[in-house]
């Protein structure tokens, strides 16, 4: 994506051959506000970056996960070294299963690895991870763009897709999964427009109003409560979201308040898809409901909001104190019923087909059950 | 209801008997934060207050409306003035059919009064719609209440409710709607946590919290998005909603983002009852997604957050700025099919029966069709 006059991957090697090695990020907590970059030196940096959500995305934090585990093995090479950091990893954010992947294929290369080559081995492998997502999402686009012009092909007219969360650029290392889809729509001039939903408590729909207004996408903010109403009169063709984890079985894990707009959606025959990179699928669970950890965050994001002072500067207001109890759930599962397709990078299938595109998954999975 | 030491309702009237007249109000746009209480001494000044917010709730800007027209006739209390003061006070809301509804009412009593008495016999009326409102939510109160201990005596734990907005004290003269019924099971020893949500944009559930601390009701704030992961875990016993029109079909026209928990609800099973007096009651449309006026609220609630800054002070801050197109319908229609039933001063009806709790209205509704 071009910030400025200046193509931007949302995470980034630093190296030099000889010289200490880190990652370079966009902090998100100061988007869409501030735009700064921010370097990782070490795993635990990726770590707080992670917890804190200066980085976030699914996809992005499977990445970041990677470099996180090549960092480390920079300072300690050994087996204790690398399952130290792999637990710690994982324990940064437990529902996405992206991180999980990311550090499973590092550890597993690694295992196989001599030490004393196992740092550069991972530094490589991190960056074959971070392009395999570019090149995921980027036929995420295409096929998701299929549905968007089959859609104004259908309507001719104006067609209008609804989102939720940050499924862009900022959540991958380029494209977006959701997002990519409305790109190369638009870049293949479709007349269309988002509706972004400002996705409390977080509000990462602003972070989605910065990356379509980048790129020249009509849109229009909405409060999370206005998705139902608008598509009750009519003026949501699509629903199209990212997701965390999505399960064999097609139930899709993401962010809070997506089976909302789901539920929604089928009450008015709006189809809901979601648009995932296959390492956002877990083939290894049948119940998203009892197996899907939900992450409760800290009630400080719901009580605390960000935004800018009356001067522009980035500042934060305290809305309900300390005496008010607040609960936080940051995920919520839309079940498989509920979901008109999932849009792969192998292509779309029904929720219940998804194992259709992904032989050898199954064919791994059975071996393991 | 009660704030610190003294018994407060949400209106009042400030009069001496030859002075001139006001009513007295809570200003609600600086709730929870400032507890002040403001005059207002004419029908333009009552006006700006509905326009503002200061006033809010469907029950309570009826009387307000009321209290406006009677204001306007201690100045000119012809004709004329009756008409103007009526057009003007009904256009500063549309959705919420309690003003038309009290407005109507002084028109009539004051076209059969005549001049020269009209602004006392309107003072009087004024004070008898807040007293009726009162009585109306005490019986709500009993009846919604009679819902909560029969969920206790089914589940045998603590019954958990979900309420959206504010339908409390403050939205009505004193003790609400949802909140009435809340406030009686409370009282009677019904153990019960209520489910507050935000309700962006106006954060009105911070009222609610607010209240139901207050009357020493456990809760728990939580957004918007998080309503249909509760209910999906199994941990909402029932939907409690207030309402700002219903029709005799029974669609329940409430706070935007009603519809999205009234779905969700049907989808798991959880009831969803709206509680409301009888001037809610819209007799006179069949279709409430084309004959009720969603009114369409300024951007800057969206845009823009109230809170308390770093020091306890009242403050605000942009979230989205100016170059971030908005949208912000202020409600939306949940239909019947999604209601389990109605609350009223007469008892509860499943909605398509809330003409058999109001046969007068219905033979009115004959005589005019």
């Amino acid at each position: 994506m071009r910030v400025g006059n200046r193509h931007y991957r949302s995470i980034w090697p630093v190296a030099s051959t000889d010289g200490p090695r880190a990652v370079g990020i966009v902090d998100q907590t100061r988007l869409p506000f501030e735009f700064v970059t921010v370097e990782l030196d070490s795993w635990a940096a990726v770590a707080t970056a992670i917890r804190s959500m200066q980085l976030r995305g699914a996809p992005l934090i499977g990445v970041a996960g990677a470099y996180g585990i090549a960092l480390a093995m920079f300072d300690s090479d050994d087996d204790a070294a690398l399952e130290r950091v792999h637990a710690e990893l994982l324990a940064t954010r437990p529902t996405a299963v992206n991180l999980r992947w990311a550090l499973d294929r590092m550890r597993k290369l690694l295992r196989q690895t001599p030490r004393g080559r196992r740092a550069e081995s991972a530094w490589a492998e991190a960056g074959r991870i971070a392009e395999e997502d570019v090149q995921c999402n980027r036929a995420i686009g295409t096929h998701g763009a299929g549905v968007i012009v089959a859609l104004q092909n259908s309507r001719r007219r104006t067609v209008h897709v609804l989102t939720h969360c940050n499924a862009g650029w900022i959540a991958t290392v380029d494209f977006g999964t959701a997002l990519a889809a409305i790109y190369q729509a638009f870049d293949q001039g479709v007349d269309l427009h988002v509706w972004v939903d400002e996705t409390r408590p977080r509000n990462q729909g602003l972070l989605t109003t910065w990356e379509l207004a980048a790129h020249g996408v009509p849109h229009t903010l909405i409060v999370d409560n206005a998705a139902g109403h608008l598509m009750r009169r009519g003026q949501v063709d699509l629903v199209l979201v990212g997701a965390d984890r999505v399960t064999r079985a097609g139930d899709v894990c993401n962010k809070i308040g997506t089976y909302l707009k789901a539920v929604a959606a089928r009450d008015n025959g709006v189809p809901f898809y979601a648009a995932v990179p296959s390492p956002t699928i877990d083939w290894s669970i049948a119940d998203a409901d009892t197996q899907i950890e939900i992450e409760m965050r800290g009630d400080l994001e719901v009580r605390q909001v960000r935004g800018r002072d009356r001067d522009g500067h980035a500042a934060s207001l305290i809305i309900a104190g300390a005496e008010t109890p607040v609960l936080n759930p940051a995920f919520d599962v839309t079940p498989a019923r509920l979901v008109t397709g999932i849009i792969t990078e192998r292509g779309i299938a029904a929720p219940n087909a998804l194992a259709s595109l992904f032989s050898e998954s199954q064919v791994s999975e059975r071996a393991t059950t």
